[in-house]
């Protein structure tokens, strides 16, 4: 999220009661996550693990639990509970705004657009021209949809991602991370029945130029998909993921967090892509692989008892 | 599902034409299912592969289709068809109820709750303090609610189970099994975009304090999910399976019936779960096993062309 | 799709501006995709691939983009851009007509039905007796509906089918196929919480008498499914395959496109199935095969640690 505008670090300091280190004559302009930080940006930590990386990151301003030399240009801003005071700041910028109605007065539509009965639009959305969305779609606050764009029914835009801050030793262990990012689905994508788009925590989930989805398709918080990419039905990715221009996602395909797939990959249904892959190739698995050596592999297993049999001697069954 | 007050075995036998066998003096105290039972419970069995079972079960009333001996203390209820029998009991308790209203007048709700437009609210639900309902979910009748509860957009909480009498001889071989228990989603529970919670046919389908569901969860009937669980998008859990405190389950990962998952166990990714899981391990795979043990195998089945060529004399490919 | 009423191909050529090639005095009496095809039906093909087998299926009338031979009482219809022309004649028989009210003046339906709040029905729908549609269900134009049919909340009754005329070298890869199919629901249908059931691009979506699908199954375009057939929850069926009656998929089991499934056929939880199989057998894995094999197949990749120590002599961890 960029903040309205820039924000004194003297103000953030005293709204989350915070001991400045370092440089406290500047501005922020904006709350990141870790993974997609850049200069200017405020972040928190709160586990000793990711200090350093947190300091050494891009972002200029650190909500932290420890008193700690700190890089010039950059400062800390020292507190007992990290993930409080950045709560304190997303919800200060970002509060709940319920709404009563269906359409809220926010919303700004383009020429020739047509929304069914039943389409729920929340505040601070924009939709451009010739998009249609149909019955029982739910569309949360600030989401940005572009011309061309037809969302089927049922399908969830800006839901809250599954992110949350794990204390074991809490009663309640987990406590939900509230999210200040958008959904940006830009012009001629379109939305299967039954699909969920999870908005940024911090960044925006993005779905490119001509991208299209097919029923019961979910993606994650923070997750950026490039132009002209193809998911079939029952697709999942998880947060942060980045998925390059023309990449293909078969039926069941499952994504995990904070990778990347390269251009105009093709991942076969049913498959689980839990790292990097590199684009122009196809995959297939669980977990993946490279799609012509899971096939050969397939064929090995298929060899075992004849291979038992030979070194055995008839043992096998 | 517990009746209002104890109903005698002589009103039920009339009501339902059976010849009782064993004490007709006595009152039964609720309905459940063979997995659920307890005593005062009445139960049906309508196969002689599960008459003993049931029989010596902690029942104490069973509608039956033969006469048999019963220990004391217990009574069969003997008619033709006991699946018509039990359909009829049900029916009287939980008589069809359909609401033409979006919220129920029966409905009530602590403070400081937001309900969005597009939300259904069935006859008899209870929610509690400081709980959000998104845009177009639905909570059918006999759900109960509680404290800081999330519900997002387009979920279905108390749908009915997918539980079918099955007999193969008939034009239409699945009859549904009416259902008259609930869903409890206790205090602090998340639920993401998309899910569907069935609420239990006999039992209760319950959420653990704090548990947390990612979008497209779908939870069966009469399934007892402990504290602090997690499941990430697309979990699916069958009916009348036990998740103790604390377990996670990744994206995609199914579930099987009536099976437990022993405290804090982890289960991996697009993993499938047809047993019952020791608490405290990882898992993973489908079938799943420990997740060490699984990743050795992956390894394992790289190593058979090594293991050809040297067998054969590389003749492997 | 059938036509309201034959259409002259002469009418056809001048409405799209083709050229005539064989017997033009004749009439078109549907539109079909070349799985699905009978005579009297117009088809299109763009590809000089698919030339061959839609200049010899059963379709006689062909769009295409190439001058060529035709059988004795077929006709091509020569244009530039095929799938442009075909779009023109889809729209003209089936325009896209936006519905502003929740349950269309044109929907027919039988008696003792109950339609909870928050469904939408659009246009040319036609619900039968006894049925049951739960709150937040989006029923689609061209819907028919049997009798004694439940659909549970949050499901999606004929949504456009993810069908796309790709063609990479243009900006926006991928474009809609426009559908005028429908989906029929026959009697004793039960549809569970959100699912998604696509119509046809062309033919129809037919769910045969007594079948009962589980939660958030989805069922693509064109699929013809048989009577008495059992999906659990998540199951996903992509576009034009074929069940036979008495099929049972069990949890998130994957089936790909225009394959048949046989009769009585059972397929074990998160299997993908992508090919035909033959009824009356069970089947696992993914790859699915047959699940005695498979489960097999999983014991013999428990031996390669033996067989590897015979042969390495115990170097195998």
């Amino acid at each position: 999220m960029q903040f309205p505008s820039p924000v004194s670090i003297q103000w953030m300091a005293s709204f989350i009661e915070a001991k400045v280190i370092g440089d406290d004559s500047s501005h922020a302009t904006g709350i990141n996550e870790i993974h997609k930080v850049s200069k200017g940006d405020l972040v928190f930590v709160d586990h000793p693990k990711y200090y350093d990386k947190c300091i050494n990151s891009d972002a200029s301003f650190i909500i932290i639990n420890k008193e700690m030399d700190i890089p010039e240009g950059k400062a800390l801003l020292v507190v007992e509970n990290p993930f409080e005071a950045y709560c304190k700041i997303v919800h200060h910028f970002r509060p709940f705004e319920p709404s009563t109605k269906l359409i809220s007065d926010t919303a700004v539509m383009g020429s020739d657009c047509f929304i069914y009965p039943g389409v729920f639009i929340g505040h601070h959305v924009t939709i451009g021209k010739n998009t249609i969305i149909y019955p029982n779609v739910t569309i949360m606050d600030h989401c940005i949809i572009g011309d061309n764009v037809i969302i089927q029914s049922g399908s969830v835009i800006g839901s809250n991602g599954f992110y949350y801050n794990t204390k074991k030793n809490r009663d309640v262990w987990y406590k939900k991370m509230p999210d200040c990012g958008r959904v940006i689905i830009e012009d001629d994508v379109e939305i299967g029945a039954g699909c969920t788009i999870d908005r940024g925590v911090s960044h925006d989930t993005i779905l490119g130029r001509g991208t299209k989805l097919d029923n019961m398709v979910h993606i994650g918080h923070d997750t950026v998909v490039g132009k002209n990419c193809l998911m079939a039905a029952q697709v999942a990715i998880a947060g942060a993921a980045t998925l390059e221009d023309g990449v293909t996602l078969w039926g069941q395909v499952g994504v995990s967090k904070t990778l990347t797939i390269g251009e105009n990959a093709v991942v076969f249904a049913q498959s689980g892509v839990g790292g990097d892959l590199e684009g122009g190739k196809n995959y297939f698995g669980s977990p993946v692989q490279d799609a012509k050596l899971k096939q050969r592999e397939l064929v090995w297993v298929k060899r075992i008892p004849e291979l038992w049999d030979k070194v055995m001697g008839k043992k096998g069954e």
